[in-house]
């Protein structure tokens, strides 16, 4: 599960450079005009470099894969991948307000699908609580969806405030989650693979 | 070769994705063009994924690859290839009956070589008759096939209908193969590596 | 490097269904139009599954990555990534004399970097002539070699017999190579991992 | 991380095959037109080859995974990432100047943030200076980052210099880095694993 998820990441994470739009001609003025879509690129590839990251702590954590958490994790990935789309959609048409309003339903659908994951894995867990003390309150998570939700209607009133929201959630994710490399480190022993 | 398959199905669930068609325009009316493109794709990656899971469970109880299953199994990877292909004709003709008839080809092959990859596992296995057994008499897939094979000539009396066949089936599957699952469970320790 | 490998021959097999020419209309009439993009399709399918699956076996007989064995894998892993180019060139000009000989030169490439391979890896054996025995003289890869250079010029003679060539040796290849298979046995524990 | 890092790096560089020209017709004089294209793909394969190689050997003298060295990484597939981008840009405009220039800053991206990454990594070790002694003072990493600055503004005076630092530079780093396989021998059992 783990090796099929980081190869369906790391598939996602570089077709969306064959998305990027090609500059018309041959000068750097010409570059100008994919500049929107080079900037949405380094937003989305931090966005999937953060999901397979807090993904591959997260697996670490599951000890049996039930069905629940199979197709829970496909949904995870399902949503991912619609990042490309939503991506290539809003860079190709000037950041426009329809299209940044997807873009924020595409990382709400992901931090939505995410946390059901994390609630199956959590269950699976039964009596052993560790694993749930360890994520604690989540606060951070929950803020994340909270502004997810938001971006989606303020898109409609000032599309660039969305388009904040998405940076800085970004960045305030750019540090993996310790709880859980804590949590794996104290449960199991240190593994040498990388 | 599990490997190697996790592999190929994984980046052909990710292209298809590349090929969902791009809105012309910027606003949300533009997006609704694309909806058959949509849902197409998610009917597709449902198919894939379920293949992707059952065939994960199935290579498990594998216990020496021989020349007859390594081509059982390049014949169902070469039949899923031919999922992106089937998906994306058929959504960008508007489910014209057609193209939902080599749909219906596309899942039948699938189904045909999945059965004789199966086949071919069962008998490596000699007298051993647990996994056979754990198989049972294979009801659900003998059921599928036969409703694939329906689903062809059926599309051109009404094409709904066989779409239908096809969200019908996906459905029944969405649940993974308990019977594999348990036999891998019985015979081989439980294994860690998720 | 076996990973890498198999990644890299996984995703060149699967890019390939991109490159389908899609057909024009929504009938089986268009289909008609697409048939040889399909039938140079399977080609190279056969043809990468054969590299992949003698490729794998050959790896497993490897004690000790040599830089020289590093760049002969690339080497290999270029001439198959041009099989996509090379396929999508042929299948889209009718089969044109100058395509297929452009396809013959990539099989050629193909086959040449694989036996530069095979020698540097036996070579690293030193006085070990296990593996060097059990490869014989290696006629089916002499013959081969030697029918796909003899595709080159045959091409500008009778473009159809150069294709005859092309899918009979991917015939006699079809049965993997069991002389590694049973080397790899005799001189190793038996792998449960698939 | 190294199998995500292989995995990136395998695709991005099977993907540049499909921004390979098509040739417009079907005989070698239509070939000739794409000649730029196929050459500045053989040069991007040899980079992403390299950097894959030595990126291998430096992870497998990692430790323990931290916070620094999983964003240090994943900077480094970002500028790999830029590859196939400024591969297709420069070769399809003739290796007009800015597309040269362009490829230079890629290049120095690449060197640069694997650089950052092996200081991250050679950090974490400590007061353990076998590894930092074991690369000694880098000198070929050093002169070549220098080369590729040098590369970008060169471009402006004579492209075609800036071209030959990059083949020059490619051929001088084709050897594998045999400061870290013997470090990593030294360290470790001998992996028999491929």
């Amino acid at each position: 599960m783990e090796a099929f998820s980081d190869g369906v990441i790391a598939i996602l994470i570089t077709i969306m450079v064959l998305q990027l739009r090609r500059p018309r001609g041959p000068s750097f003025s010409d570059l100008r005009a994919v500049y929107p879509s080079l900037l949405a690129y380094v937003l989305s590839f931090v966005f999937l470099a953060i999901y397979w990251s807090n993904h591959h702590h997260l697996l670490m954590t599951v000890r049996r894969v039930s069905g629940a958490m199979l197709w829970a994790n496909l949904a995870l990935l399902f949503s991912l991948s619609l990042f490309p789309f939503a991506t290539s959609w809003m860079s190709e048409n000037g950041f426009a307000t329809d299209t940044v309003a997807s873009y924020g339903v595409a990382v709400s659908l992901a931090a939505m699908s995410y946390t059901v994951l994390q609630v199956v894995i959590v269950r699976s867990h039964g009596t052993d609580l560790r694993l749930k003390n360890a994520l604690g309150r989540d606060f951070k998570a929950k803020f994340s969806f909270g502004a997810y939700l938001v971006s989606i209607p303020l898109a409609f009133a000032d599309r660039w405030l969305s388009i904040a929201i998405f940076i800085g959630v970004a960045t305030i994710w750019f540090i993996p989650d310790r709880r859980l490399q804590n949590y794996v480190e104290s449960t199991t022993a240190v593994n040498d693979d990388v």
